[in-house]
């Protein structure tokens, strides 16, 4: 997805396919160079899928790096764009963006301190700790968690290339297509399918309660979309936690502390629009 | 633990253990009262078990919330020793607390993103994100998560009383004596429950790594004096990342990556101290 504006409310946008490097860039390039004003792009922000090189001090920065995704590994995907769009380029991962985008216009305003969790073919996690996005040593990678997995209950064994029955591995799209041998939307809302995946995303979530202490959960993605995974998830979470975190934000308004993003499906392409004006005006 | 002095290379220290809360909090009186320049005293810093409630705006700031220990629960500490003493009082928890001594006079000197970890009879973590204590809706509870529990290999239930088998519930020296029939200081070296632990820290380090993507990762408390299980933990920490986590950080160079804190018991009380300082200027 391609967006270009000042806000989330006035974008011009197009959408397309991720097919190969060479090809994808091609179309992401023509679409900034069509746009009639042109000179006044002042930087692109991308918010990629990853693992990504964010470390400025290294040879690779901007590249994307171990991806399963194979012909994107080793990407430079900052430089590809940079040189043919000649603007400032920042880069983070799709959730961190995500992260960004509802932090400054949608259901995280005003939070110093969240997650953003995206479960929909993957699973992937970014999210914003005193004020800013969680950098470290490189970038989360929320995905591949290991989680309890009782495979009397569940005998399926994962389908993690890195890791098996990582919570990626058992509870992606990709995991529910392989496990119930039929992709996600076409799952009925009664199958037992969306229990088990409320179990384990709830067992993701009390993990990251218990390790970042969030103000709040923003959960997107396309698994997200069918209506009773949400109230599931809220449902089995306070369960996890048994009492322990006592919080009123968890113990008695749940609906708002797990939530949908504001933005929609355009959180990530709003967090690059953001990521865009803070590279513009650093430099 | 009690200390007093502006730096940790010259303090006054006094150690008791923590009994009732009337008997301690008395003895915490006593040594500050003791202090022959007791009107030098400028504030106080607590590094506390918990879970403590760090809300300043809430009606129970400063106090122990849930603590199994069963009169601790609902002790209003900090208003206790401030009317006692009469300056400023700063709380975190002990965790939290180790962090910060560690970051300001020990092993994570330069890092901005960092993870402090006790493995003794409960298992607490902390930490520091973006240069700041992680809070955000309360402070971490780490040894909380929920992790892989292979009954086969381990059928021990766990011991927490909130989730039975999370990390603590499995790994904390309470769990080692409740499952081999002794306290972990008496296990030799080459028993077999040592390798169970390395294995279940492993795992929850690796949730925190995918989790906060910390500098480094220190691991304090009473377990950790066994001199095989850090390398035990980093040996099967790799495995357990299996690649996917592409830095020389973790790579090439885990001995740095994980590590004992500088300070050792002392990391607590000395964070207590920057607490303290830190109010002390604020006020």
């Amino acid at each position: 997805m391609c967006a270009i504006g000042a806000a989330p409310n006035n974008l011009l946008k197009t959408q397309f396919p991720t097919t190969d490097p060479d090809e994808t860039i091609g179309k992401i390039i023509d679409f900034f160079k069509s746009y009639p004003h042109l000179k006044q792009l002042a930087a692109i922000g991308i918010a990629s899928f990853g693992p990504l090189d964010l470390d400025k001090r290294s040879p690779t920065y901007g590249y994307i790096t171990t991806t399963p995704k194979n012909s994107w590994s080793n990407i430079n995907i900052v430089q590809m764009i940079r040189s043919r769009l000649n603007v400032p380029v920042a880069i983070d991962t799709d959730v961190n963006g995500a992260a960004l985008g509802e932090q400054v216009w949608g259901a995280a305003r005003g939070l110093d301190t969240f997650i953003y969790l995206t479960a929909g073919t993957g699973i992937g996690g970014g999210g914003i700790v005193n004020g800013g996005l969680i950098h470290g040593l490189l970038h989360p990678e929320m995905g591949h968690i290991c989680i309890p997995h009782d495979r009397q209950k569940d005998p399926y064994k994962g389908c993690c290339p890195y890791h098996g029955d990582c919570l990626e591995g058992l509870a992606s799209g990709k995991a529910m297509e392989l496990r119930w041998g039929q992709p996600p939307e076409r799952l009925p809302f009664d199958h037992p399918a969306w229990e088990l995946e409320a179990d384990y995303l709830a067992m993701a979530l009390s993990n990251f309660i218990y390790t970042t202490s969030p103000q709040r959960i923003i959960m997107g993605g396309g698994l997200m979309k069918n209506p009773g995974l949400m109230p599931a998830v809220r449902y089995k979470i306070v369960q996890y936690l048994n009492g322990y975190v006592r919080s009123a934000a968890i113990t008695k308004d749940i609906d708002r502390y797990i939530v949908s993003p504001a933005l929609g499906d355009l959180a990530g392409v709003v967090g690059a629009l953001e990521l865009a004006k803070r590279i513009g005006q650093e430099t």
